[in-house]
C-alpha cells in the first residue's frame, strides 16, 4: 500500500518534471527565434514566462522532500528522488539563463552596427539539442541518450571558443560593432553554461540509471 | 538512540561542508592573488584543486542520501539535509568558476596590451565577502548574515554593469587591448555567477531556519 502510494507519486513527479521540460523546450524554442529576429518583445514575453518554471522547481523540491519525509523511499526510489530535485536545478539555471539571454537580445535591438556571429546558430542548435535530449533520457529513462548528451558538450566549448574568436576579429576590425560583440560574448558564455547544465542532467539520469556517479563539472 | 545517531551524522555531514567551505575559501584567495599578480602557476594550482572540492562534493551528497535512507529523518532534519545536498551543488560550482578564471588568468599571461579594469578588485572583494558570510552563516546558522549576503548581490551586478562599460571603452580606444579586453569580460561575467551562487545558498540556509523557501534566482 505504501509502495503503491509511493509509485503514484512518484509518476506524478516525474509529470511534473516532464511539464517543467516542456516549458523549459519552449523557452528555447523562442530565445533561438527571438535571437535571430532580434525580437524585443519575444524576449520580454521569456522573461516573463521564467516565473513558471521558476515556480515549479520550487514546488518540485516541496514534493521531493515531501515524498521522501512520508514514504521514506530506499535504494533506487530514494535515488531518483534526491536526483530529481538536483536535476530542476539544472532545467531552472538553463531557463534562467533564456531569460538573461532575452536580456542581451533587448540591448541588442537598440545597439548600432550589429553582427551577428557567423557559427551562433549551429552553436545553439548544439545546445538545443542537448537540452531536448536529456529531456528525453529523462522521460525514456535512456542512459546511452544521456551519454550522447555528455558527449556533445565538447562541440559546444569549440563554438563558444571560434565565435569568441570571430567576435575578437569583429571588434578589431570596426569599432562601432564592438558593444554589440559584447552582447554576443555574453550571450555566447550563456549558451555554453546552458549546455553544462544539461551535462549535469544527463550525469544525473546516469546516476539514476546506475547508482554510479560520473565525476566532472 | 536512531535520533542520538542521526544528531552525530548530522555533525559529521555539517564538518564537511564546513570543510568544503575552507577548501573553497582558499581558492578564491589564491584566485584574488593569480588575478593580481596574473600569476599563472598559482593559478594552474588552482585548477588542481578543484579536484578535492569536486570529490568533496560528491562525498557529501553520498553522505547525505545515506543519512535519509538509513535514519529517515523527519521536518528539520530532512530539511538540514536535503538544503546540504542543494548547497554543495552551489559550493561546487563556485568552485568551478575560481578554476574557469583561472583559465583566462594563464590566457591573459600571454595577451599583450593588458589593462586590468579599474574597479575589478574591489568587484573580487564584494564576491569574496559573500561567499565567506555564506559560510559563516551557514556555521553560526545565522539568518541575518544570510539576508545580508542576499543584498549585496545587487553591488556585484553593478559592478559587473560598469566594468563592462569601462572595458568596452577600453576597446573602443585601443585595439591591440581587445583580446586581453575579451578575457576580462568573462573573468568579470563569471564573478557575477559566483556571487549569485552565494546568493543561492544564503537562500538554502534561510530555508534551513525558517522552513520557507524564498523566490528568486
Amino acid at each position: 500500500m505504501t509502495r503503491h502510494l509511493f509509485m503514484q507519486e512518484l509518476r506524478e513527479l516525474n509529470q511534473n518534471v516532464i511539464r517543467m521540460g516542456s516549458l523549459l523546450e519552449k523557452s528555447i524554442n523562442d530565445v533561438i527565434v527571438a535571437l535571430e529576429k532580434l525580437d524585443a518583445s519575444l524576449a520580454t514575453e521569456i522573461i516573463k514566462n521564467d516565473d513558471a518554471i521558476d515556480d515549479l522547481e520550487h514546488q518540485i523540491e516541496r514534493e521531493c522532500i515531501a515524498m521522501i519525509a512520508k514514504q521514506q523511499p530506499l535504494a533506487t526510489d530514494l535515488r531518483k528522488v534526491t536526483s530529481i530535485m538536483k536535476i530542476v536545478t539544472d532545467v531552472e539555471r538553463i531557463a534562467d539563463h533564456c531569460a538573461d539571454i532575452s536580456e542581451y537580445i533587448i540591448v541588442l535591438t537598440k545597439q548600432s552596427n550589429v553582427i551577428a556571429p557567423k557559427n551562433l546558430k549551429e552553436m545553439v542548435n548544439v545546445m538545443k539539442s542537448m537540452v531536448i535530449e536529456t529531456i528525453d533520457s529523462f522521460v525514456e529513462v535512456d542512459g546511452a541518450k544521456a551519454n550522447q548528451v555528455i558527449a556533445k558538450d565538447d562541440i559546444v566549448d569549440n563554438y563558444f571558443a571560434s565565435i569568441s574568436n570571430e567576435l575578437t576579429e569583429i571588434m578589431q576590425g570596426n569599432k562601432e560593432a564592438i558593444p554589440a560583440c559584447v552582447s554576443y560574448l555574453m550571450i555566447i558564455k550563456y549558451l555554453e553554461r546552458m549546455a553544462d547544465h544539461a551535462t549535469n542532467i544527463a550525469e544525473w539520469i546516469e546516476y539514476i540509471i546506475t547508482g554510479t556517479m560520473i565525476e566532472g563539472n
